[in-house]
This record gives C-alpha cells, structure tokens and sequence, in this order.
C-alpha cells in the first residue's frame, strides 16, 4: 500500500507519525490530508534509513536544492559535498540533476553518503543515454525512458520530476501563440523535442498508467513537471502555461484513482502581482495538490542575485498557499552552483519559506522570531547567533566587526538604541 | 520659493524638468503631484551639481544606500569609497549616517567628492557632541540640535530624518502598551532618552514651526522618522507604532501649509502579511506623502542575510505603493557594512524596487525584463550581461564557469533548453 492507500483504508503509518511529530501537527491531521492528497510524504519505500518529509496544507513549507553534475563538471565528490552542504545548511530534500559522467553511478553515491529524501527528473538519464549511445536526442526510446523509471524506482529515488503534460495539442497551442522564450524547462525541451522529431505523443502523458504502475509499486511521489513554465515575466500566467495545468489537473485526478501520491510542479518567472492568481489556479485546477514552486524569480534583470528574485518570489508564493520551494542560487541563468551558491540558495530560500510561513499562519513560525527577538533584547548574542538562521555565517559576521563593547554590536556601536533605552528606563527606575 | 511652491504658484522648475524627464513622465503630472505632496523633489537649493531624485506617486521606486562612520570604525576614505560603490551600483541616493570621528568635516567631504542626493539625521551630530562635550546625551540642548540643522542646511544636505512622532504621550502609551523590543531607531532612542531623562517634551515636535522655517529657507525634504518603528515581528503595527504615524499625519499637514516638502519613514519588521495594511494605512493617514521604508524586514531570524529579508518586505512594500526603499545590508543587526555589503544592499534593494515597479505598472519597468529577456532566448551573452542589474558581477560569474561552447551557460551546458528548440523548431521549418 502506498502512504495514499493506506491514509483511505485508515491506518497510520510510520511515516506518518514521524512527519505529524516533526510538525507538532495532529497525526488524524495528517491521515486525512494524505487520504485527500494535500499532504505528500516523501519517501520511496525501498529508500532506508531516511527521514520522511511531509509537503502540504498545514505543514511548514518546505526546501529543495538541486545538485548534480553536468558535461562540463563531473566529480561525484563535489556532488556529495553540495549534497551534504545543502543538509547543513537546513535543506529538506535535494534533488539531483545530474547530466554528466554515469548518471546512475553518481546518484547511487550521492543516495548512499547523504541521508536525505532526493528527487529526480528520469528523462535527463535516458535522454543522455540516448545521447551518448545512439548519437541524438531524438533516438531515445519510450522503453528506455520507462526503464530508467523503473530502476530508479527500485534505487530509492523517492519523487520523479515527470513532465507529463507536454502534449502535442499544448506544443501546438504553443506555437500558435507565440513567446519570448518557448521553452526553458529541460525535461521539456528534451520531451518536445523528441515528439516533434518522431511526430509523436509524449510517452509520459500516453502511457501514463504505466507511470502510475511504477510509482504505485514502490510509492515514489509524481512530481508532475511544468514543460512549459515561462521563462520570462512576458511569457508568465499564458494559455501554454495554463493548459498545461490543467491537464496535469486530470493526471492527478487518475494518479489518486490509483493511490499514487502526486505534487505540481510551477513557475518559474511571475511578476509580483501574478504570483497569487498562479498559486489559487493550481490549488483550484490540481484540486489542492501540494504545490511546488520554482522561484518563482520576479524579474529577468538579475542574473548572479538570482537567489534573492527567487526569495522574493518564493515568499510570496510560500504566503499565498505554495507547499515546497524548489532553490534557486545567485549563479542560476550563468553557471551550476558551487558549494557557496548552495549555501546562499538554501538559506534564502529558507528564508523565504519561513518568512510565508509566518503569514500564513504555520502554527509554530512565530516562535522563533518570539525567541530571537528576546534574545536581541537583552543583548544576549549567544543565544542570537544560536538561533539564526545560519548560525556559522552569523558568528563569522559579528567576529569580524571588531568591537569595542561586548554587548552592543559594531553597527551602533556605544550608541546602541536597545541598550540607551534600557538605561534610560532603569534611571527612571 | 520650494519646489512645492514652486509647483502650487503654477511655475514648472528645472528641477521638475529634470525628473520629468528622468522617468519619461509628463511635466504636469510631477508638477501637480509636487504641489499636492505626493511627490517630493530632493534637493537642497545650496547643493550645486548634483542631480535632483523625484519620489513618490507615479515614479520609480528610489533606492537609499546609508554609510558612515562608527566610532569603531573612523575613515573617511572609506566612506567615500562606500558612497561611490552605492553610486555605481545605482543607489539614487545616500544617508550619512555618521557617529564617529569629526562628524561635519566627514559630511562634507563626502558631499564634496560624490556627487549625489544626501540624506542625514542631524540628531545623530548634536547628541554626539553633547555626549563629547558635556559627557551625555541627556545634556543635549534643543538650542545645539536647531543650530546642527541650520548649519546642515546650509551645506546644502538634501534631506533630514527627524524624529517628530515621539511625543511624551506616544512614549507613555508604549509603556503602557509594552514591546517585545522597545525602541530600535537610534535617533528615537537618543530623543527619549533625553525626553525620559529632562522630564521634557520633544523638541523637534514642540518647536516643529521651528524645524518648518529652516526646510523652508534651503528646500529641505523632511523625512518624518519612525522613532517608534517595530524592531520585531512582535511588535508590528501595534499601538505605538500607529499613534506616531497619526502625530506624523497631522504634522504632514503643518508642513504643507508652510510650502515644506514631507516624506514619511516606516517600518522596520513587518510580517509579509502587514506589509500592504502598513502601506495602506500610511497613504491614509498621511494623505497621500510618499513612503520611506527601511526593508521591511519579513522575518527577525536571519542576521548575516538581512538584505535578502529586505528585498523580500521592500518588493512587496514597493509593489503596494511604498516609494523609496532604504536598504538593508547583509551585516545588519550584527556590523556596520563594508564595500561588499554596501553593493550587495544596493543591488537587492534594487531588485525589491524592481519587482515593485513591475507590479505596479511602472510604465518602462517591463521593457527591461523583455529587452534581457529578448537577449536570454537569442543566446546572445553580450546583451544578457550588459543588461544585467549588476553586469560586473554577472560577467565575473559567466567567466568563473570553465564553458566548452560559447553560446550556451554551464548551467545547462550542450543540454541547453533554449538551443534545443530552437534546433528542433528549425529542422521541423
């Protein structure tokens, strides 16, 4: 039974009371959601020894981070390091992209050296494959690719970026409306590009129940992949883009009828003042399936600071109902991240979802602010750097502002507006 | 006559030609939206070639980069090193915030060699004067803080923060109400201190007729300061922060009877959901005066990444109508910024403003986006770096990223999305 069966037939799993005890959220909370397909949890059963991550309504918004290697990179120890990091650093999955070297080989070190729930996109390995062994793109086989699911579903892989809305009607669609940037989603360009050489249907979208029989055997999640997602705020919140939801809205409709635990995957560039419509969309037309974000950045202006347009994006998404905030690192647009770009990607986006957390009222988001604020009070910098979101960076910060005073900090210095007002206070005491 | 006057009497300045055409906004509407409050025209009378910054209704959202000496920290050089890199990096204007060393001669000599819209808040020299002088703050004459500001006026410093709002009722009210936090503003804490200390009322409040007739005589800009201003998410939107936002309101009106242009300052720390209320809330009670914001900060746990909590408040901010945000720099709430912080706060605050503008329908904040955009689907890295927000760093990362082809990013690298079908589109043609 998959985590979805058994929330119907009324059991509680274990997965379930670990994710309903690391929420403080009532574990029937939890049963019910899973049953109704707004809450996710994350974990293949054949992946051992992990911790599962639950993704939904009335569950903290959570962080991905994206590894892997690329042809231009391949050193599956810089991988396991950016994997590690991303742990560190307070990630709550990663996926891995990688697209260079033995793909299966790398992934299985990564899985094995860093205990944490991964996703991947099964279409960059067959597609690669196809690649290296028959010299195009465009001769990988629908067999081949439901082979790489399958294998990696007996690995442990426990959520699939599958981009099975892609469909000739929505390429066509596509083509007739035009846009600034057509496709940017690699899983996307991989699959339009084989259906328009073979002049064919997505396998993924026409062979989907085989999907579902994959995913239902070893309960890996179907992250259900937006190919079409815009790639500038031109082309955001567009009739491709929209279609395409919808029909991942019917997928999820059949991947429930078959127990199989589904998130959608969205944009990407949005302006600020779309961003909210995007996310009731996909709640009204996915019938409130976990929500996956990318970003989404808010500008196209700021390649290198692309962690902070993604930051902004992301809160206000993660605010307005997003469940999972897929990392975007300052480097995104120029280069693949190293381990510093890991760094700055997961702690702003975890900034982000906590900062949608707090509006959206996640019972316990308040507290850590509660708790940090008092400790700025009463000037207690241990316990401020304790609690900050990055504590190592935080230390580092404060002990290179060379102070003169212990209890103030070097930006106010003697003059520090917390500690004249406690004077002026305990004088008129 | 003021820029404000100016505007009523019907008379159009070179100062209002000079923003008119600097935001491709017709010349009437920043004429009536001077004479009506809604926009401020920043410039001293006695501050020669320098290039007045319009804020508020209609233009783009400005950007403020503060510098300044600490008393840990006196050099000058530095400071105008950090004024220009705020200046490069596209800050429209700085505050020097300086408390260390000979306050006046750093001023000037930074207005001296950057050429630039400068803020300060005269508080700030006067208590530190009396605290060099006399041995306290609570020995700083109100005589001392009206003469730092006629002197600073007559230099030619193009806007003030003065602390107006903190009356002995708003105080008393706080007490009443009590704070997570207290007070935060430096310049609040120094007015209370003295107010709590002499038993006496504030004077930049009492003898606001006063502070009216010097903004008068050199076209000051007052920026009305939050001394009350929430310095945790706890504490936003409370009581004492709204009773001071009324005082402000109604000293909005004084200033405008006296041909005095106004700004207002906010918050501060503010939950991502109380940003647009804050905003609304401002325009209401203070018909209409452009907003000041400093972040808002979104969350209190992420010292070290406190440009990124900004960006996200300041986006939003901007995008409900706030009109000029002050930045936040990685180091806050733990050190004064260096080189590095000072360009890193710039260029987030930027984005927020960015994002923003896009939001609110800033007429040529789109075409940005579209240009790079345009660039990004062309392959062409040229254009994508050149317009970058911040082109130095984006060529520093494309440079870092060893790349085998030339037309594509290391990101993707051969499994580019955009060449891909590109390619697939043209073999199909």
């Amino acid at each position: 039974m998959t985590q979805m069966e058994a929330a119907r037939a009324g059991r509680i799993t274990d997965e379930m009371k670990v994710v309903a005890e690391l929420e403080h959220v009532d574990i029937h909370h939890i049963q019910s959601a899973v049953a109704a397909g707004e809450v996710v949890i994350l974990k293949n059963r054949n992946h051992t020894d992990v911790r599962p991550v639950g993704v939904g309504k009335g569950l903290r918004t959570k962080v991905n981070a994206n590894i892997g290697t690329s042809t231009d990179c391949i050193d599956v120890e810089i991988e396991v390091e950016k994997a590690r990091m991303a742990v560190k650093v307070g990630s709550d999955t990663i996926m891995d992209l990688s697209t260079g070297g033995d793909i299966e080989a790398i992934r299985k070190t990564i899985m094995k050296k860093v205990p944490i729930i991964v996703g991947t996109v099964p279409i960059y390995q067959t597609a690669i494959e196809a690649i290296d062994r028959k010299g195009a793109l465009i001769h990988m086989m629908p067999e081949g690719l439901f082979s790489t699911l399958e294998k990696q579903a007996e690995e442990g892989v426990d959520f699939f970026t599958v981009h099975c809305g892609v469909t000739r009607s929505s390429i066509e669609r596509l083509q007739k409306q035009g846009r600034i940037m057509d496709i940017v989603s690699r899983g996307g360009s991989f699959i339009t590009t084989w259906m328009i050489a073979n002049e064919q249907e997505n396998p993924l979208y026409e062979h989907f129940d085989r999907l579902l029989e994959i995913a239902h055997a070893h309960d890996v999640t179907l992250s259900l992949g937006d190919g079409l997602r815009p790639g500038s705020l031109m082309d955001a919140t567009d009739r491709a883009q929209v279609e395409e939801l919808i029909i991942l809205g019917e997928l999820t409709k059949r991947a429930w009828e078959h127990g199989v635990q589904v998130m959608i995957e969205g944009p990407g560039h949005v302006p600020l003042d779309q961003i909210q419509t995007n996310i009731q969309m996909e709640k009204r037309l996915c019938c409130n399936a976990p929500f996956y974000v990318l970003g989404p950045v808010v500008t196209d202006v700021a390649a290198g600071y692309d962690h902070i347009t993604a930051a902004i994006g992301g809160a206000v998404a993660a605010a307005a109902g997003a469940d999972f905030l897929c990392y975007v690192t300052p480097g995104e647009h120029l280069k693949l991240p190293d381990l510093e770009d890991v760094r700055q990607g997961v702690i702003a986006t975890r900034i982000a979802a906590h900062a949608g957390d707090i509006a959206k009222g996640y019972p316990s988001a308040r507290d850590w602010d509660m708790e940090i604020s008092r400790a700025r009070k009463n000037l207690d910098w241990d316990n401020q750097i304790k609690l900050a979101i990055d504590p190592e960076r935080a230390r580092e910060l404060r002990n290179n502002s060379h102070l003169k005073e212990n209890d103030v900090c070097s930006m106010c210095g003697e003059y520090c507006a917390i500690k004249l007002v406690q004077e002026s206070i305990r004088v008129k005491k």
